[in-house]
Protein backbone atom coordinates (compact mmCIF):
# COMPACT_ATOMS: atom_id res chain seq x y z
CA UNK A 1 0.00 0.00 0.00
CA UNK A 2 1.39 3.20 -0.63
CA UNK A 3 2.67 5.61 1.85
CA UNK A 4 0.32 8.52 2.21
CA UNK A 5 1.13 12.57 1.96
CA UNK A 6 2.00 14.01 5.01
CA UNK A 7 0.44 17.86 5.64
CA UNK A 8 1.26 20.12 8.30
CA UNK A 9 -0.13 19.75 11.58
CA UNK A 10 -0.88 22.85 13.92
CA UNK A 11 -3.55 23.49 15.74
CA UNK A 12 -4.66 26.26 18.25
CA UNK A 13 -2.19 26.56 20.81
CA UNK A 14 -3.36 27.88 24.80
CA UNK A 15 -1.70 30.10 27.04
CA UNK A 16 -1.02 27.87 30.42
CA UNK A 17 -3.67 30.29 31.89
CA UNK A 18 -5.99 29.02 29.47
CA UNK A 19 -5.21 25.30 29.25
CA UNK A 20 -5.60 24.98 33.41
CA UNK A 21 -8.99 26.82 32.56
CA UNK A 22 -10.27 24.66 29.75
CA UNK A 23 -9.01 21.57 31.58
CA UNK A 24 -10.33 22.48 35.02
CA UNK A 25 -13.89 23.10 33.32
CA UNK A 26 -14.04 20.15 31.03
CA UNK A 27 -13.02 17.82 34.35
CA UNK A 28 -15.75 19.85 35.89
CA UNK A 29 -18.48 18.99 32.91
CA UNK A 30 -17.43 15.20 32.51
CA UNK A 31 -17.69 14.49 36.27
CA UNK A 32 -21.01 15.57 36.59
CA UNK A 33 -21.83 12.26 34.01
CA UNK A 34 -23.69 9.51 35.89
CA UNK A 35 -24.89 6.21 34.05
CA UNK A 36 -28.36 7.18 34.31
CA UNK A 37 -31.09 4.15 33.86
CA UNK A 38 -33.95 6.73 34.14
CA UNK A 39 -34.69 8.34 31.34
CA UNK A 40 -37.61 10.88 29.61
CA UNK A 41 -39.50 9.75 26.72
CA UNK A 42 -39.10 13.38 25.58
CA UNK A 43 -38.27 14.10 22.36
CA UNK A 44 -33.98 14.68 21.27
CA UNK A 45 -33.65 16.61 18.32
CA UNK A 46 -32.02 14.35 15.45
CA UNK A 47 -29.45 16.93 14.66
CA UNK A 48 -27.91 16.35 18.41
CA UNK A 49 -27.37 12.68 18.21
CA UNK A 50 -25.97 12.93 14.77
CA UNK A 51 -23.28 15.31 16.13
CA UNK A 52 -22.70 13.08 18.66
CA UNK A 53 -22.28 10.07 16.87
CA UNK A 54 -20.01 12.33 14.05
CA UNK A 55 -18.07 13.06 16.85
CA UNK A 56 -17.75 9.65 18.15
CA UNK A 57 -16.85 8.71 14.74
CA UNK A 58 -13.33 10.87 15.47
CA UNK A 59 -12.07 8.57 17.78
CA UNK A 60 -8.60 6.97 16.86
CA UNK A 61 -8.39 3.32 15.32
CA UNK A 62 -5.61 1.03 14.54
CA UNK A 63 -4.30 1.32 11.38
CA UNK A 64 -7.48 3.83 10.61
CA UNK A 65 -9.68 1.10 9.87
CA UNK A 66 -12.71 2.83 11.39
CA UNK A 67 -14.01 -0.55 12.55
CA UNK A 68 -17.78 1.32 14.16
CA UNK A 69 -21.13 1.22 13.01
CA UNK A 70 -23.50 3.16 14.97
CA UNK A 71 -27.14 1.98 14.53
CA UNK A 72 -29.52 4.54 16.31
CA UNK A 73 -32.76 3.21 16.69
CA UNK A 74 -36.11 5.85 17.11
CA UNK A 75 -38.54 3.25 16.09
CA UNK A 76 -41.17 2.27 18.97
CA UNK A 77 -42.05 -1.14 17.46
CA UNK A 78 -37.92 -2.22 16.99
CA UNK A 79 -37.49 -0.52 20.02
CA UNK A 80 -40.12 -2.48 21.71
CA UNK A 81 -38.67 -5.83 20.18
CA UNK A 82 -35.14 -4.78 21.57
CA UNK A 83 -36.33 -5.12 25.03
CA UNK A 84 -37.76 -8.09 24.63
CA UNK A 85 -34.73 -9.98 23.21
CA UNK A 86 -32.80 -7.81 26.21
CA UNK A 87 -34.83 -8.91 29.02
CA UNK A 88 -35.74 -12.59 27.65
CA UNK A 89 -31.48 -13.10 27.95
CA UNK A 90 -30.76 -10.85 30.99
CA UNK A 91 -33.54 -13.01 33.01
CA UNK A 92 -31.45 -16.01 32.53
CA UNK A 93 -28.01 -13.98 32.65
CA UNK A 94 -29.00 -13.26 36.34
CA UNK A 95 -30.62 -16.32 37.02
CA UNK A 96 -28.39 -18.52 35.60
CA UNK A 97 -25.48 -17.15 33.69
CA UNK A 98 -23.71 -14.59 35.48
CA UNK A 99 -22.67 -16.48 38.99
CA UNK A 100 -24.11 -15.33 42.67
CA UNK A 101 -20.84 -12.80 42.70
CA UNK A 102 -21.57 -10.76 39.68
CA UNK A 103 -25.65 -10.54 40.87
CA UNK A 104 -24.33 -9.64 44.41
CA UNK A 105 -21.72 -7.07 42.93
CA UNK A 106 -24.53 -5.74 40.78
CA UNK A 107 -27.39 -5.30 43.67
CA UNK A 108 -25.96 -2.65 45.04
CA UNK A 109 -26.63 -0.69 42.17
CA UNK A 110 -30.29 -2.15 42.21
CA UNK A 111 -29.96 -3.43 38.40
CA UNK A 112 -31.78 -6.41 36.91
CA UNK A 113 -33.29 -7.74 33.92
CA UNK A 114 -35.87 -5.20 33.96
CA UNK A 115 -34.86 -2.55 30.95
CA UNK A 116 -37.95 -0.04 30.83
CA UNK A 117 -35.49 2.73 29.13
CA UNK A 118 -35.43 0.45 26.20
CA UNK A 119 -39.07 1.46 25.31
CA UNK A 120 -38.93 5.13 26.97
CA UNK A 121 -35.72 6.36 25.75
CA UNK A 122 -35.95 8.05 22.56
CA UNK A 123 -32.92 6.57 20.77
CA UNK A 124 -31.02 3.51 21.28
CA UNK A 125 -27.50 3.40 20.35
CA UNK A 126 -26.11 0.00 19.44
CA UNK A 127 -22.57 -0.27 19.08
CA UNK A 128 -21.31 -2.43 16.76
CA UNK A 129 -17.29 -3.61 16.30
CA UNK A 130 -16.28 -4.75 12.84
CA UNK A 131 -14.53 -7.44 13.44
CA UNK A 132 -13.12 -7.39 9.98
CA UNK A 133 -13.32 -5.33 6.84
CA UNK A 134 -13.97 -6.46 3.21
CA UNK A 135 -11.86 -5.70 0.67
CA UNK A 136 -12.92 -4.40 -3.09
CA UNK A 137 -11.96 -7.72 -4.03
CA UNK A 138 -14.23 -9.17 -1.37
CA UNK A 139 -11.22 -10.80 1.03
CA UNK A 140 -11.60 -9.96 4.53
CA UNK A 141 -9.42 -6.96 5.87
CA UNK A 142 -7.92 -7.35 9.66
CA UNK A 143 -9.15 -4.67 11.84
CA UNK A 144 -6.72 -4.78 14.39
CA UNK A 145 -7.48 -3.43 17.87
CA UNK A 146 -11.06 -3.18 17.08
CA UNK A 147 -12.33 -3.26 20.36
CA UNK A 148 -10.07 -1.00 21.95
CA UNK A 149 -10.52 0.93 18.89
CA UNK A 150 -14.31 1.27 19.31
CA UNK A 151 -14.49 1.21 23.29
CA UNK A 152 -12.65 4.07 22.92
CA UNK A 153 -14.62 5.90 20.28
CA UNK A 154 -17.46 5.03 23.10
CA UNK A 155 -15.43 7.13 24.83
CA UNK A 156 -16.29 10.08 22.98
CA UNK A 157 -19.30 9.50 22.37
CA UNK A 158 -19.95 9.42 26.11
CA UNK A 159 -18.33 12.72 26.27
CA UNK A 160 -20.42 14.36 23.64
CA UNK A 161 -23.03 13.10 25.11
CA UNK A 162 -22.47 14.76 28.52
CA UNK A 163 -21.80 17.69 26.88
CA UNK A 164 -25.33 17.88 25.27
CA UNK A 165 -26.81 17.53 28.56
CA UNK A 166 -28.41 14.35 27.62
CA UNK A 167 -27.51 11.07 28.97
CA UNK A 168 -27.16 7.61 28.65
CA UNK A 169 -25.96 4.13 30.76
CA UNK A 170 -23.58 1.75 28.88
CA UNK A 171 -24.67 -1.94 28.69
CA UNK A 172 -23.10 -4.97 27.33
CA UNK A 173 -26.04 -7.30 26.79
CA UNK A 174 -24.37 -10.85 27.75
CA UNK A 175 -25.55 -13.38 25.29
CA UNK A 176 -28.06 -10.80 22.90
CA UNK A 177 -25.41 -9.97 20.06
CA UNK A 178 -26.41 -12.58 17.32
CA UNK A 179 -30.15 -11.43 17.82
CA UNK A 180 -29.91 -8.03 18.17
CA UNK A 181 -27.73 -8.37 14.80
CA UNK A 182 -30.47 -10.23 13.08
CA UNK A 183 -32.81 -7.89 13.82
CA UNK A 184 -30.95 -5.07 12.66
CA UNK A 185 -30.11 -6.47 9.72
CA UNK A 186 -26.40 -6.30 10.16
CA UNK A 187 -23.77 -8.22 8.43
CA UNK A 188 -21.68 -10.98 9.98
CA UNK A 189 -18.66 -8.81 10.64
CA UNK A 190 -20.36 -7.10 13.10
CA UNK A 191 -20.83 -7.60 16.51
CA UNK A 192 -23.03 -5.96 19.02
CA UNK A 193 -20.56 -4.03 21.96
CA UNK A 194 -22.91 -1.66 23.62
CA UNK A 195 -26.25 -0.59 24.07
CA UNK A 196 -27.20 2.85 25.11
CA UNK A 197 -30.04 4.33 25.66
CA UNK A 198 -30.35 8.02 25.10
CA UNK A 199 -32.52 10.83 26.41
CA UNK A 200 -33.25 13.71 28.81
CA UNK A 201 -32.88 12.09 32.22
CA UNK A 202 -36.40 11.14 33.82
CA UNK A 203 -37.38 14.61 35.85
CA UNK A 204 -37.78 12.08 39.01
CA UNK A 205 -34.13 9.66 37.87
CA UNK A 206 -31.63 8.65 40.47
CA UNK A 207 -28.20 7.31 40.54
CA UNK A 208 -26.58 5.50 43.36
CA UNK A 209 -24.76 7.77 45.48
CA UNK A 210 -21.16 6.38 44.44
CA UNK A 211 -18.18 7.76 44.87
CA UNK A 212 -15.09 8.13 42.70
CA UNK A 213 -12.24 7.48 43.47
CA UNK A 214 -9.21 10.37 44.47
CA UNK A 215 -6.59 10.89 42.12
CA UNK A 216 -3.73 10.01 43.87
CA UNK A 217 -5.57 6.43 43.83
CA UNK A 218 -5.70 6.63 39.84
CA UNK A 219 -2.79 8.06 39.18
CA UNK A 220 1.19 7.03 39.78
CA UNK A 221 3.61 9.90 38.81
CA UNK A 222 7.26 9.08 38.35
CA UNK B 1 -23.63 -6.30 49.80
CA UNK B 2 -25.58 -3.50 50.75
CA UNK B 3 -27.96 -1.75 48.35
CA UNK B 4 -26.40 1.96 47.79
CA UNK B 5 -28.74 4.71 48.56
CA UNK B 6 -29.91 6.36 44.84
CA UNK B 7 -30.01 10.04 45.32
CA UNK B 8 -31.93 12.86 42.58
CA UNK B 9 -29.68 13.05 39.66
CA UNK B 10 -31.00 16.72 37.75
CA UNK B 11 -28.10 17.63 35.33
CA UNK B 12 -28.19 20.72 33.49
CA UNK B 13 -30.59 21.22 30.86
CA UNK B 14 -30.09 23.12 27.82
CA UNK B 15 -32.31 24.43 25.16
CA UNK B 16 -32.88 22.62 21.92
CA UNK B 17 -30.79 25.34 20.48
CA UNK B 18 -27.80 25.07 22.99
CA UNK B 19 -28.00 21.55 22.39
CA UNK B 20 -27.51 22.10 18.84
CA UNK B 21 -24.80 24.73 19.53
CA UNK B 22 -22.80 22.54 21.90
CA UNK B 23 -23.13 19.50 20.04
CA UNK B 24 -21.74 20.96 16.73
CA UNK B 25 -18.62 23.03 19.00
CA UNK B 26 -17.94 19.65 20.66
CA UNK B 27 -17.88 18.18 16.77
CA UNK B 28 -15.48 20.41 15.33
CA UNK B 29 -13.73 20.23 18.11
CA UNK B 30 -12.88 17.03 18.65
CA UNK B 31 -12.56 16.32 14.65
CA UNK B 32 -9.25 18.53 14.87
CA UNK B 33 -7.77 15.64 16.88
CA UNK B 34 -5.23 13.33 14.76
CA UNK B 35 -2.46 10.71 16.09
CA UNK B 36 0.39 12.89 16.50
CA UNK B 37 3.92 11.09 16.44
CA UNK B 38 5.98 14.34 16.95
CA UNK B 39 5.89 15.98 19.99
CA UNK B 40 7.71 19.07 21.40
CA UNK B 41 9.78 18.68 24.18
CA UNK B 42 8.50 22.04 25.84
CA UNK B 43 6.92 21.78 29.21
CA UNK B 44 3.58 21.40 30.01
CA UNK B 45 2.27 22.56 33.36
CA UNK B 46 1.50 19.47 35.76
CA UNK B 47 -1.70 20.65 36.76
CA UNK B 48 -2.93 20.36 33.20
CA UNK B 49 -1.59 17.04 33.04
CA UNK B 50 -3.53 15.87 37.02
CA UNK B 51 -6.83 17.35 35.55
CA UNK B 52 -6.98 15.30 32.18
CA UNK B 53 -6.36 12.25 34.39
CA UNK B 54 -8.69 13.16 36.90
CA UNK B 55 -11.39 13.45 33.55
CA UNK B 56 -10.19 9.91 32.31
CA UNK B 57 -11.42 9.19 35.75
CA UNK B 58 -15.05 9.89 35.57
CA UNK B 59 -15.61 7.17 32.68
CA UNK B 60 -18.09 4.53 33.53
CA UNK B 61 -16.83 0.94 34.45
CA UNK B 62 -18.41 -2.53 34.71
CA UNK B 63 -20.24 -2.99 38.38
CA UNK B 64 -18.30 0.89 38.92
CA UNK B 65 -14.65 -1.08 39.47
CA UNK B 66 -12.90 1.78 38.18
CA UNK B 67 -10.50 -0.52 37.17
CA UNK B 68 -7.71 1.82 35.88
CA UNK B 69 -4.32 2.71 36.84
CA UNK B 70 -2.74 6.23 34.60
CA UNK B 71 1.53 5.76 35.11
CA UNK B 72 2.69 9.43 34.18
CA UNK B 73 6.08 9.33 33.51
CA UNK B 74 8.25 12.87 33.32
CA UNK B 75 11.73 11.74 34.73
CA UNK B 76 13.90 11.68 31.40
CA UNK B 77 15.93 8.48 32.88
CA UNK B 78 12.81 6.07 32.72
CA UNK B 79 11.24 7.67 29.50
CA UNK B 80 14.29 6.67 28.29
CA UNK B 81 14.54 2.66 29.01
CA UNK B 82 10.77 3.04 28.18
CA UNK B 83 11.87 3.64 24.73
CA UNK B 84 14.51 1.12 25.00
CA UNK B 85 12.42 -1.57 26.14
CA UNK B 86 9.92 -0.73 23.34
CA UNK B 87 11.74 -0.41 20.32
CA UNK B 88 13.14 -3.81 20.89
CA UNK B 89 10.31 -5.45 21.29
CA UNK B 90 8.54 -2.95 18.40
CA UNK B 91 11.31 -3.67 15.99
CA UNK B 92 10.88 -7.80 16.52
CA UNK B 93 7.40 -7.38 15.82
CA UNK B 94 7.56 -5.40 12.72
CA UNK B 95 10.59 -7.86 11.46
CA UNK B 96 9.59 -10.77 12.60
CA UNK B 97 6.19 -10.77 14.53
CA UNK B 98 3.26 -8.86 13.19
CA UNK B 99 3.47 -10.35 9.68
CA UNK B 100 3.62 -8.66 5.98
CA UNK B 101 -0.24 -7.43 6.03
CA UNK B 102 -0.35 -5.99 9.59
CA UNK B 103 3.10 -4.16 8.58
CA UNK B 104 1.65 -3.06 4.93
CA UNK B 105 -1.39 -1.85 6.17
CA UNK B 106 1.13 0.46 8.73
CA UNK B 107 3.60 1.54 6.03
CA UNK B 108 0.68 4.20 4.67
CA UNK B 109 1.23 5.41 8.13
CA UNK B 110 4.64 5.41 7.84
CA UNK B 111 4.96 4.27 11.16
CA UNK B 112 7.84 1.47 12.43
CA UNK B 113 9.63 0.75 15.17
CA UNK B 114 11.81 3.84 16.05
CA UNK B 115 10.05 6.11 18.46
CA UNK B 116 11.71 8.99 19.06
CA UNK B 117 8.63 10.44 20.56
CA UNK B 118 9.08 8.56 24.01
CA UNK B 119 12.70 10.52 24.59
CA UNK B 120 11.23 13.68 23.49
CA UNK B 121 7.70 14.36 24.91
CA UNK B 122 7.34 15.93 28.30
CA UNK B 123 4.82 13.14 29.47
CA UNK B 124 4.32 9.34 28.82
CA UNK B 125 0.88 8.44 30.00
CA UNK B 126 1.06 4.24 30.81
CA UNK B 127 -2.66 3.04 31.00
CA UNK B 128 -3.08 -0.18 33.55
CA UNK B 129 -5.80 -2.32 33.42
CA UNK B 130 -7.12 -3.94 36.49
CA UNK B 131 -7.76 -7.32 35.57
CA UNK B 132 -9.30 -8.17 38.88
CA UNK B 133 -9.00 -6.26 42.02
CA UNK B 134 -7.68 -7.45 45.90
CA UNK B 135 -10.69 -7.24 48.57
CA UNK B 136 -9.84 -6.48 52.24
CA UNK B 137 -9.49 -10.19 52.85
CA UNK B 138 -6.87 -10.48 50.51
CA UNK B 139 -9.34 -12.38 48.00
CA UNK B 140 -9.49 -11.55 44.22
CA UNK B 141 -12.50 -9.37 43.45
CA UNK B 142 -13.12 -9.38 39.45
CA UNK B 143 -13.17 -6.69 37.30
CA UNK B 144 -15.95 -7.41 34.68
CA UNK B 145 -15.38 -5.63 30.95
CA UNK B 146 -12.07 -4.25 32.32
CA UNK B 147 -10.66 -4.08 28.92
CA UNK B 148 -13.73 -2.29 27.63
CA UNK B 149 -13.83 0.23 30.37
CA UNK B 150 -10.35 1.44 30.74
CA UNK B 151 -10.85 1.52 26.79
CA UNK B 152 -13.60 4.03 27.39
CA UNK B 153 -11.94 5.95 30.03
CA UNK B 154 -9.49 6.43 27.36
CA UNK B 155 -11.85 7.74 25.27
CA UNK B 156 -12.83 10.12 27.56
CA UNK B 157 -9.11 11.02 28.24
CA UNK B 158 -8.49 11.71 24.56
CA UNK B 159 -11.28 14.38 24.29
CA UNK B 160 -9.92 15.99 27.69
CA UNK B 161 -6.25 16.40 25.54
CA UNK B 162 -7.86 17.49 22.68
CA UNK B 163 -9.65 20.21 24.86
CA UNK B 164 -6.39 21.14 26.52
CA UNK B 165 -4.84 21.50 23.27
CA UNK B 166 -2.36 18.75 23.51
CA UNK B 167 -1.79 15.96 21.28
CA UNK B 168 -1.03 12.42 21.63
CA UNK B 169 -1.15 9.05 19.94
CA UNK B 170 -2.40 5.98 21.17
CA UNK B 171 -0.26 3.02 21.11
CA UNK B 172 -0.51 -0.55 22.15
CA UNK B 173 3.20 -1.76 22.48
CA UNK B 174 3.02 -5.45 21.67
CA UNK B 175 4.78 -7.78 23.94
CA UNK B 176 6.26 -5.07 26.06
CA UNK B 177 4.16 -5.17 28.95
CA UNK B 178 5.17 -7.26 31.30
CA UNK B 179 9.16 -5.42 30.97
CA UNK B 180 7.21 -2.16 31.37
CA UNK B 181 5.38 -3.47 34.60
CA UNK B 182 8.54 -4.48 36.00
CA UNK B 183 10.29 -1.14 35.33
CA UNK B 184 7.35 0.72 37.06
CA UNK B 185 6.55 -1.64 39.75
CA UNK B 186 3.52 -2.18 38.97
CA UNK B 187 1.20 -4.83 40.79
CA UNK B 188 0.71 -8.47 39.20
CA UNK B 189 -3.29 -7.32 38.55
CA UNK B 190 -2.40 -4.47 36.58
CA UNK B 191 -1.38 -5.01 32.77
CA UNK B 192 -0.33 -2.53 29.99
CA UNK B 193 -3.30 -1.58 27.83
CA UNK B 194 -1.82 1.57 26.09
CA UNK B 195 1.48 4.05 26.28
CA UNK B 196 0.27 7.77 25.01
CA UNK B 197 2.90 10.20 24.79
CA UNK B 198 1.54 13.65 25.46
CA UNK B 199 2.85 17.24 24.71
CA UNK B 200 2.14 19.99 22.94
CA UNK B 201 2.84 19.28 18.51
CA UNK B 202 6.04 19.98 17.71
CA UNK B 203 6.59 23.09 15.19
CA UNK B 204 7.04 21.07 12.33
CA UNK B 205 5.09 17.55 13.35
CA UNK B 206 2.77 16.10 10.41
CA UNK B 207 -0.13 13.77 9.78
CA UNK B 208 -0.59 11.45 7.28
CA UNK B 209 -3.39 13.02 5.14
CA UNK B 210 -5.95 10.83 6.46
CA UNK B 211 -9.80 11.36 5.78
CA UNK B 212 -13.02 9.93 7.98
CA UNK B 213 -15.54 8.05 6.88
CA UNK B 214 -18.66 10.56 6.37
CA UNK B 215 -21.92 10.23 8.63
CA UNK B 216 -23.54 7.87 6.71
CA UNK B 217 -20.56 5.18 6.40
CA UNK B 218 -20.78 4.98 10.07
CA UNK B 219 -24.37 5.69 11.40
CA UNK B 220 -27.48 3.89 10.50
CA UNK B 221 -31.42 4.97 11.23
CA UNK B 222 -34.06 3.11 12.18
Amino acid sequence: MMALPHIPYSPVRYSDETMLERSKTFYALMNQRRSVRFISPEPVPREVIDNVIHTAGTGPSGAHTEPWTFVVVSDTEIKHQIRLIVEEEEEMNYRQRMGEKWVNDLSRLRTNWIKEYLDVAPYLVLIFKQTYGILPNGKKKTHYYNEISVSISCGILLAALQNAGLVTVTSTPLNCGPQLRLLLKRPANEKLLMLLPVGYPASDATVPDLKRKPLDEIMVHV
